[in-house]
C-alpha cells in the first residue's frame, strides 16, 4: 500500500503511520546489525532505524554502504521519541536511491570542520548543512515579517530602480557600468530618493531590494551586495518614525521566535532569552546624541572604554557597543550633529546644528541596524545642501521637484537584512546571512 | 476640538464625523459661491464641498486660488454620497496649506493629455496621477500575493546573487561591469541556477528580485530591468509544476480582485469579468506543443492567422495570441521541441526530442507570462548540453556539482512581474507597470 509523502517538518501529523520521505542521506552510523541513517529533506532532519533482522536484505545492504548526500526516497513508520531532536524517529521499511554519490568522489563538505574559503567556494553545497539551512530559513522569516509589517499597515510596496544615473550620496563606492550609447549607469546604494517620490504619490510606501556598495573593506560586517528594506511616509515626523521602527522590529522578532523557537534558533545556538527580552513589555530606550555622548564620557572616566568620544564626531564601533550593552533592547539614538549625517536630513528646529535622525543600535554589539531621518522639505535648504556637498544639481533636479510641488514633512529609514540576520541569529560574520555572499574577493559561485 | 486623522481609503469609518486629511489638492472646480476641491492622499481621492456662506472667509479664500498639487491638511465632516466615486464627500471646515505650489511654476502634469516622453521624464510626478497610482497599488498586490503563495505553502525564500561571474544562458544581452582587481561581473538574468542549489538544500524555495537584460529592442514588452519571481522544487516533475503554476496564478488573480474590485481596477479600466473568468471553476487548459501546432495549422487553413506555423519552430507573438484567444483562462503549452528551449531542460522520456517544459500564455494576447521546466538531472547529459551550447564548462562546474551529489528530479518556473501587471491591469506598454522603468533610452529619473 502507498504511504503518503510527508516532509520531515510535518511528520508528527503521521505518528504511528507509514510515510514516504524524499530527501538525502545526511549521516550514517552503524552498530553491528543496526544502522542509524539520518535523513534531511530541506525542512529538517530525522533519524531512521534499520535493524538487519527486521528489513528486507536489499534495504539493509542499500543503506549500509550508502555515500553521504546521496538522494533517497525512504518509506517507514513514524515513531515518537522524546530523545530525538525532532521528537520522532523513522522505522525504515523501504528505500530507493535516486542518485548515488560516487564513492571515489564523496560529498566535499564532511561533518568535520573545513576552512572558510573552502566552504565559500562550495557554498552551493555548504547551504545543505543543517546550520546553514537553519540560518537561511530564519533569514526568509525575517524578510517575510519585514514586508508583512508594512503590507498590513497600509503601505504600498514601490520598487526603486537598481540602475541609476547618479549617486544618492556622492559617487564614491559605486559600481559603475556602461549603459547603452555611451551612457553610464550605477548600481543603487539605496532606494530612498525614489521612494520619497512614491511616498508623495501614495502616502505610505516601502521598497525592498538589493543594494550595492563597491567598498574595498574586508570586515565581517560588509558585503558588496546586500538587501535593504526602506519605508518612507508622507506627513510623518521623527517621533512617528521612531515609533514605527519599534513596531517594525518587534514584529520581526516576534515572528522569528514564533517560527523558529526551540528549533532553528536552538540549532544555530542563539540564546532565545535575548530575543524574548526585546519584545518584553517596555518601550525601546531612546537617547539623544548628547545623552549618549555623556554616557560615553562617564564610561571613559570609569575606564570602561579605551578611547574618549569626541563631542561632534559620529560614534565608533566600540562606542556603539558600549551604548547598546547598557540595555537588553535596541537603543534609539537620535538628533546627531547634522555635520556627520547625510545632506537630506531635516534640521531640528530647536537646534539646527542637529539632524532629525535616528540610528537604532542592536543589542550584543551588532551595531547600527536601522538608520533613518525626517527629510529636508524646503526647496531652498535642500538646494543649498546639494551644492554645499558638491553634488551635481542637474542630477538632483527631479529630487528637488518633490519640494516644489506639494512638499510635506516626511520620514523614512533603511534596514539592511543581513545585519538583522546576523544579530537575530548571533552570527560572527555576515557572509553566512545570505545564500551567495558577494565580497571584495568573491563572486563565485 | 481635534478631529482624528484619517486616510481617504478608510474615511467610511468616520461617516457623519469630523476628520483631518493630510494630502494634496488634486483638482479644483468652482461654481459661483461654491468650490469643489478634490483631494488625494495616496490612498484615494475625495471631493470636498466649500460653500462660501458656510465656511470662514479665510478657508474659502485659501482654497479659491490654490494651485494644484499644493500640500494641504484639511478638516471637514464626512458625508455619504452615492454619486461620489469613493462613496463619500467632505464638507470642508478648515484647511492649512503645508506648501503652496508657485503660481508661476505650476505642477507640470496637467489633467489634459501629455506626451509619453514628457511623462516619463517627469515620472517622479506622473506617479501621483490617479491612474498611475492605481496601477502601482495593483502591482504591489500582485507582488505580495505572489510571495504569499509560496510563503504559505512551505517554500523558503532564498535570494540568488545579482552580481554573477557568468551567464545563465550564454553571454549575449548581459550587462557587464568591472568588479575588483580586473574581474568582470554580470547582472543576473535569472536566479534559476542558484535556486536549484538552494532547492537541493531546502526542498521548496523561491527567489524574488530584479533581473536584467541588455536588450537593444524598443518594444512595448521589454524593459532592461524587471522583477522576477522564481520557484524551484526538489522532487517535483513537470505535472506537479503545472499544477503549482495554476494555483499560483489563481491566488494572484483572487487577491487582485479582492483588493481592487470596483476601485483601482475600475479606475484603470480593466474589465473585471475577464479576471473573474480566470478563477472560475474549471482547470486551466493544457495543450502539448503538437496540439498547439495543429490548432495553428487549422487556423492558417481557415484564414485566421496570416503566416503558417512551421513545425519545430517556437511560436511567434501572433501564434501565441491566436492560441490564447481560444480560451478565457491562461493556457499551458507543454513539451516544446528541445531544440528551441534552454540547455537545462529535461528531455521527455517518451520523446527525447521534446523538453519537459511549459509556457503559460496569458489571455487577451498578453503572451508568455510563465516559462518553466523540469531540469536535467543527469550529470553526463547536462555536461554534454553545456558543451554543445558552447558554454564555458569551468563556470558551470558548481552547477554540475548539483548532479554529482544527490541529484534529484526538480522543476521550477519564472514569472516576470511587469508582464503580469500589464496583463491584469490591461496595459498597452510595460513602462507603466513599474515605478521607474528602465529602457534602451531611459535611466532618468
Ligand atoms: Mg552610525
Ligand atoms: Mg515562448
Amino acid at each position: 500500500n502507498e504511504a503518503p509523502v510527508s516532509t520531515i517538518a510535518t511528520i508528527g501529523q503521521h505518528e504511528g503511520q507509514r510515510v514516504t520521505l524524499r530527501g538525502w542521506l545526511y549521516n550514517l552510523r552503524s552498530s553491528g546489525k543496526l544502522l542509524f541513517p539520518t535523513f534531511r529533506d530541506g525542512s529538517g532532519t530525522i533519524q531512521g532505524i534499520v535493524p538487519k533482522a527486521a528489513v528486507p536484505e536489499i534495504v539493509f545492504e542499500t543503506l549500509k554502504g550508502l555515500t553521504l548526500e546521496s538522494s533517497v526516497v525512504v518509506t517507514g513508520k513514524v515513531r515518537a521519541d522524546s530523545r530525538a531532536p525532532s521528537g520522532y524517529e523513522l522505522d525504515v521499511e523501504d528505500v530507493t536511491v535516486t542518485q548515488r554519490v560516487d564513492d571515489a568522489n564523496p560529498f566535499p563538505i564532511q561533518l568535520k570542520e573545513a576552512g572558510v574559503e573552502f566552504l565559500m567556494e562550495h557554498r552551493h553545497l555548504w547551504v545543505r548543512t543543517p546550520r546553514q539551512s537553519a540560518i537561511l530559513r530564519v533569514r526568509a522569516t525575517i524578510m517575510r515579517a519585514a514586508a508583512e509589517y508594512f503590507d498590513t499597515n497600509g503601505y504600498t510596496r514601490t520598487d526603486p530602480p537598481i540602475l541609476t544615473p547618479n549617486a544618492c550620496e556622492g559617487t564614491s563606492e559605486l559600481f559603475e557600468m556602461d549603459y547603452f550609447d555611451d551612457e553610464k549607469a550605477y548600481l543603487t546604494q539605496s532606494g530612498q530618493l525614489y521612494i520619497e517620490a512614491t511616498a508623495l504619490a501614495l502616502g505610505k510606501v516601502y521598497s525592498f531590494g538589493p543594494t550595492f556598495r563597491a567598498e574595498k573593506s574586508k570586515t565581517r560586517r560588509h558585503l558588496t551586495e546586500f538587501w535593504m528594506i526602506e519605508p518612507e511616509v508622507a506627513y510623518m515626523d521623527l517621533e512617528g518614525l521612531m515609533e514605527m521602527a519599534e513596531g517594525f522590529l518587534r514584529h520581526i522578532v516576534t515572528k522569528v521566535l514564533e517560527t523558529h523557537r526551540g528549533a532553528d534558533l536552538k540549532l544555530i545556538g542563539k540564546d532565545e532569552a535575548k530575543l524574548e527580552a526585546i519584545i518584553a513589555e517596555g518601550a525601546f530606550p531612546k537617547l539623544t546624541y548628547d545623552e549618549a555622548h555623556a554616557m560615553l564620557k562617564d564610561a571613559y572616566a570609569a575606564g570602561k572604554i579605551e578611547k574618549p568620544h569626541e563631542y561632534g564626531d559620529d560614534f565608533g564601533s566600540p562606542d556603539e557597543t558600549y551604548i547598546s550593552s547598557q540595555y537588553d533592547k535596541p537603543v534609539m539614538v537620535h538628533r546627531y550633529p547634522a555635520a556627520v549625517k547625510a545632506f537630506y536630513m531635516q534640521p531640528d528646529p530647536k537646534d539646527p546644528a542637529k539632524a532629525l535622525c535616528v540610528d537604532v543600535l542592536a543589542p550584543e554589539g551588532y551595531g547600527e541596524i536601522i538608520g533613518g531621518s525626517q527629510r529636508v522639505d524646503s526647496y531652498d535648504l535642500l538646494k543649498k545642501r546639494i551644492e554645499a556637498h558638491g553634488l551635481p544639481l542637474a542630477a538632483f533636479q527631479w529630487y528637488l521637484d518633490l519640494r516644489k510641488y506639494g512638499s510635506v514633512p516626511h520620514s523614512g529609514f533603511g534596514m539592511g537584512i543581513e545585519r538583522c540576520v546576523a544579530w537575530l541569529c548571533g552570527l560572527e560574520h555576515v557572509r553566512e546571512t545570505i545564500p551567495f555572499a558577494r565580497t571584495l574577493n568573491r563572486i563565485y559561485p
